[in-house]
């Protein structure tokens, strides 16, 4: 599982950041949160550079790109421009490209008419399902769920929670020590049922780890700091914050819709995060270390987001969190 | 003046190609033909490449970094989302960043309903004033001209000319010669007005060059290759025109709203212009060579567009066109 930042800028684009688009890649599906100007480029460029096989080759050297046309899934966090300009591009392209497969698209009350009104042509709307949902709102997935909850920045404003089910493991040496012979009785005891072997009633906790708990990513879009985060984002791994501006800065500055670095990562402490990554930064940071190190003071485990970085989430539970 | 080429790619962009973006830098006045989605980013990744001030220095080493905030003319060639999808990241941010300065918005039929559908907010409306207009219709400006013509694409498609009216030049040696002072009688001279020396009525023929011929751009935007271009190119310093695919592709391609390399070759050549641009590249020819071998065997001047290339266009008639 991994989560790729393919816009980190706030509100206007810089050279270095496009706007806020973050994409997560989970078995074969695709989840974007935001989706920003030039976020379909964004994808391609990072495709074009990571494109390469890493090993899990099938033998024919097949490359496996980054498909854009994979994203099942996008949340919108609100319907400032900057969150969703990209949205007519993705969608017109899909379109063009013959996509007939659904892509849902969540977000806050008035989505509907904000996507129905963007011009793209009328056989494109026909595989994209729009659902306006609210703060507590949950949506099912294979083997995961996203939580929505409520932030503030605008009466529509949404975080989202992504998490995996928990699971627990198959211990294959410990059905060899009872003799029970693979195939069949195997699978039903990794689907945690019971089975009658040689007349013997074996429980799927004999040969089945503890539960281990899914991997956990929060993303909260734009908001100042507030408590729906520390509890939505409880236990995370990673928790992707507003960090629009520097602490220092916070006295010059009229706008309080975001969070600065510091505020992030007294969320992101309170929430027992184990990881702290810090998105739409203002263009008045060229050089962003200022933030980095306001929230490593509170918080050491942050990261100030550069496009294109990536979060590699495994699911063992010692050694969850790599970025690159 | 100056052609700046912001996004180069048709349809769908590409790692090495943003969407339709064309501008032009004219005095103290930017024009935007087409604001495919990212136009605004581009810009700023050009104006941070190139903003270094050459050589006009005022003294106070200020950089005369491209402004995005001076573009005080859009024009819009069709609403395919590729060829209007940075409109709303342009106008939020000009807004975002208080302006008040009217930006005027040209486009076929239905312009309007596009632009006031988009996810901007009213006060940013207040600002953009929206020209539905017509193939034939003229905008006149401070020493130029803009004419649209329809072009074969969609019903409302069209292209348009940049033409700066002729110029006369002041031939001081002349008036020295005949002992006119500086001051007040050689702005009446430049004006084109007579005046009366020492008793003796001077005709500004006298001292003013044969008319220079006004430096002219036109920009197709997407189209099959039609004889408004060549009528309405004629003569032109810089045709900058559709050139989505190869000759040597057309057969299998099915679409046919657009031209060819070849053909803009051939629509160059009959419109007797000086130069020749090819853009709206599709995504399949990654090397771009074969498109500019092919115009170049009907058209020599021909050169396909990348991005943030430049074009410097000189009011001197002998040496107009120098690109990089």
């Amino acid at each position: 599982m991994k989560v790729i930042f393919l816009g980190s800028g706030g509100s206007v684009p810089t050279k270095d950041r496009g706007l806020p688009a973050v994409l997560v890649e989970y078995l074969n599906e695709l989840f974007l949160f935001d989706c920003g100007e030039g976020t379909l480029r964004q994808l391609m460029i990072y495709s074009a550079k990571n494109g390469k096989n890493k090993g899990k080759n099938d033998g024919k050297n097949k490359q496996e790109k980054i498909n854009f046309m994979n994203i099942n899934k996008i949340f919108i966090t609100h319907f400032h421009a900057d969150h969703i300009g990209g949205l007519i591009g993705i969608i017109n392209t899909m379109n063009f490209l013959g996509r007939n497969k659904v892509l849902e698209i969540y977000g806050g009350k008035g989505l509907n008419n904000i996507i129905k009104n963007l011009p793209i042509p009328k056989d494109a709307m026909q595989f994209v399902k729009i659902y306006e949902i609210l703060g507590g709102d949950v949506i099912e997935g294979e083997g995961y769920k996203f939580v929505s909850f409520k932030t503030i920045h605008t009466p529509e404003s949404l975080g989202f929670v992504f998490e995996e089910k928990e699971k627990r493991k198959f211990l294959k040496e410990k059905a060899i020590a009872l003799g029970i012979p693979e195939g069949k009785l195997y699978s039903n005891l990794q689907r945690g049922e019971s089975i009658n072997f040689n007349g013997k009633i074996i429980n799927p906790d004999s040969v089945l780890s503890k539960p281990i708990k899914g991997r956990k990513i929060v993303y909260t879009g734009d908001t100042t700091p507030c408590e729906n985060t520390v509890k939505f984002a409880n236990d995370c791994d990673v928790l992707i914050h507003d960090s629009t501006y520097s602490d220092a800065d916070i006295n010059k500055i009229s706008d309080h819709g975001h969070s600065t670095a510091l505020q992030a990562a007294e969320t992101a402490k309170q929430a027992k995060a184990k990881s702290l990554f810090l998105i739409h930064i203002s263009q008045r940071y060229a050089d962003s270390k200022i933030l980095e190190d306001e929230a490593k003071k509170v918080f050491e485990n942050s990261c100030v987001v550069s496009d294109f970085m990536s979060v590699q989430i495994s699911p063992s539970p010692e050694k969850r969190i790599s970025a690159s």
